[in-house]
């Protein structure tokens, strides 16, 4: 229904003279209006146009942003918040102008509690950052996207990665968060407690909810000890559908598999030419066990064997850490390795997740697609949790490209959405998922989202134009 | 602020009589004005008065329960939802009458999906039936609070139970929800994918509301496999805080336990008395280590270890399946157990859960509070998520001991507050926690709760009285 739809506008000139005036003042050299500045804060990983923002403001703390916060709510002038700008969906664009707030010095580790497995961390953190600083206590921080994003754009995009499949996504590994809302208030939506029936989820509200509701400015994250002993490598299959397929056995067969996750034969090439692995050019599952010495031993002798029905191996383990990291790192570099494979296009990335029980079918059909279509767009995937994501190297100058992959991430959504599954696993909506809600969720489920968001946010000034 | 607090009434006589004569009307024999039937439906496990629905309705499908919203929302009359009625909080209470929609007649499992390990069940459904069900496919359904709570009350209170440890607790274990929202549509809060970054998590808001936003109608649900080996046993402390300072050591070193319990000495006796346990009355652990057959010897090795450097043991294995099964039936009957602790006395059990860092402290003051205050009150917990309970044998008929016990529980949650931890881990806050809310979450949090209350239940019909 149309009155149900939210509308936004940009700010008068006068209430965005009169903010921008008041954060130059205030911020000085933490305040830039510089079109370069400007135009860095929006960008993101994808191909949609950049929309920058007004200006942006680099706070300090909590209160920094509350009064950033209040001041633009008082003149109705967007607030954008921006992490480390490794957005893939378009959500840091400020296509109705406005304040971007850089949480970059905002990246304060403030409280470890290695007796209660947390911590406690301001927004600007990346979660890179935070494992350097906790490694020597021997905790971990298991939450990993590609990119070395922040941990508070992680959780505002529900953010999971490669341990996903054994350790959860952000919503499973946030106690508690404080937050400044849509008013400017600073509130905490939970206790240090692991577990609480105490009211309304609102941490779960504000993860993934991409900043549309309020400002994330301290995160109480779950730990875990690095485990006693990890092992893992690298394991060739005759095909996708067999690595698929290898799996879902894994997982059905409740093997506690720390992480595991699909390279096609392109994402091979890939890594190969990127970080020069030398490896064969073929279907890959790198995975990677957790657990005590004898558990991990255990846990790889049954893959070994899983692997094996499905005509996959000869194993390849990479005993010693470096190994590992060599290889985990060509996994995170998936994204800039994939441009390798086309000199000057741009990479477009999207993901979808699936019941586990599609997944072999849902990436065949996709690998046909991207055959028949004539697109070059290798695959990666957390498969284990049935996410894979797909990129596609486009010339942009080339308008025909551009419509065969607008096309081609189209069907893939569909797909994913035709199989009970999501329209992305774990990118976030952004902008650019924004045409799939209703498809996905229903216009009824919609609508009581936008409900949620015109109460928390009356005014529309957190983020808008993103999700809903 | 006063202009932010919700306030709810009671409908008019002529709204509520429009209401009941459709109801009756339409459900036929499903309907009940009875003053018995009426009065069950606001029996709680609880102190509190016992305020009954003006009538009780019987829905077979979510249609049914769309059509008893709608017209309820049509005249502003109070909904209800009922599962089995074993809240301890006074969470279907009617303070403001209206009607009960006691959903034991959805109690269909209507799909499990083996290869993806989740299932589609309706709202009736117990969790010993569920796990019936399952048991021929190797599969089960982790959370299990002390009754035999149905999987709606389960979703709607966030409960958990003894496996929360490991397996987390209803917010972890519900992929997605089909819900009657107040104004009477029937919507579904995400897909069967195991992940998604699509938009706001409604799931995780339904789950712990209570149903004051709605009435959950579906429940997809993760399921586990059965594990390959099952061990445990019992363990005997020489004090609670041994007990507790071994489970926080086996937490703390990643011990993948599933099932870590303290009975203290009281319990124990409760339990020798109810179950014929025949155990030394002195605090005890229960534990359970779920995996493969090497790795449940190798945890149970390790936790013996831990168990002796604090003076525990010797350790009692329950090896066989119906030992295994005497001992978790007897946890699970401790509340039942601690009433023949004082025959003719009424148990009001209430629960906290701190960071595991302050559970030995937290617990020993509690019993030393417990002796100070001259109380009967044996404390079971699930310590491995700093959770536990306390169960209160109260003598209705003397104001005197009734005074005693409010002020004890009191002291309780303040002192569990006090430790940044929650006023109520599993239990829910119903009515008797509301008094809570503020001091746990602030006023700030708490507005912003009431905000969203307003705006999915802007009629306030949505079980009213509770938690906001």
């Amino acid at each position: 229904m149309d009155d149900r739809t939210l509308t936004f506008q940009r700010p008068s000139a006068e209430a965005l003279a009169s903010v921008t005036n008041a954060l130059a003042k205030k911020f000085g050299n933490r305040f830039s209006a510089n079109e370069t500045i400007r135009q860095q804060h929006a960008h993101t990983l994808t191909w949609g146009a950049n929309q920058p923002p007004d200006c942006v403001v680099y706070p300090q703390s909590s209160e920094e942003v509350a009064s950033i916060v209040s001041l633009c709510a008082g003149q109705g002038v967007p607030v954008i918040a921006f992490g480390t700008g490794t957005s893939l969906e378009g959500h840091v664009n400020a296509p109705f102008g406005g304040v971007s707030v850089d949480l970059s010095m905002m990246n304060r580790i403030l409280e470890v509690h290695p007796e209660d497995l947390d911590c406690v961390v301001e927004p600007g953190v990346t979660r890179k950052a935070l494992n350097e600083y906790l490694r020597d206590q021997g905790l971990f921080f298991p939450i990993d996207p590609g990119a070395d994003a922040s941990i508070g754009g992680m959780a505002s995009t529900r953010a999971s990665g490669t341990n996903a499949v054994r350790y959860g996504t952000m919503k499973d590994n946030v106690l508690s968060l404080e937050v400044v809302t849509a008013s400017g208030e600073i509130i905490r939506t939970a206790r240090r407690a692991k577990k609480s029936s105490a009211g309304y989820d609102l941490t779960r509200l504000f993860i993934g909810a991409e900043g549309t509701f309020g400002i994330i400015t301290k995160i109480t994250l779950k730990l875990h000890g690095i485990p006693e002993a990890i092992s893992g490598g690298i394991c060739p299959f005759p095909s996708v559908k067999a690595a698929c397929d290898a799996t879902i056995l894994t997982i059905q067969s409740g093997l506690p598999i720390a992480r595991i996750e699909l390279l096609d034969e392109l994402q091979v090439k890939a890594a190969n030419i990127h970080s020069r692995l030398g490896l064969r050019e073929t279907p890959m599952l790198l995975v990677e066990f957790h657990g005590s010495a004898a558990s991990v031993a255990e846990q790889a002798a049954r893959f070994g064997e899983i692997a094996e029905e499905f005509g996959g191996g000869p194993f390849e383990w990479a005993t010693k850490p470096e190994d590992r990291t060599r290889l985990w790192q060509a996994r995170h570099d998936s994204y800039w390795a994939s441009l390798a494979l086309r000199p000057g296009a741009k990479a477009v990335a999207s993901d979808v997740c699936v019941p586990i029980s599609r997944l072999a079918e849902c990436v065949t059909e996709t690998q046909r697609d991207i055959a028949a279509a004539g697109l070059i767009a290798p695959i990666v995937g957390h498969v284990g949790d049935g996410n894979f994501h797909v990129c596609v190297l486009v010339d942009m100058d080339d308008p025909a490209d551009v419509k065969r992959t607008e096309d081609f991430l189209h069907r893939l959504v569909r797909r994913g959405l035709d199989m009970e599954g999501t329209c992305t696993g774990e990118h976030g909506i952004g902008q650019t998922k924004m045409k799939y809600m209703v498809e996905e969720h229903s216009a009824g489920t919609l609508d009581l989202m936008r409900s949620i968001k015109r109460a928390l946010d009356p005014a529309g000034i957190m983020n808008p134009g993103k999700i809903v």
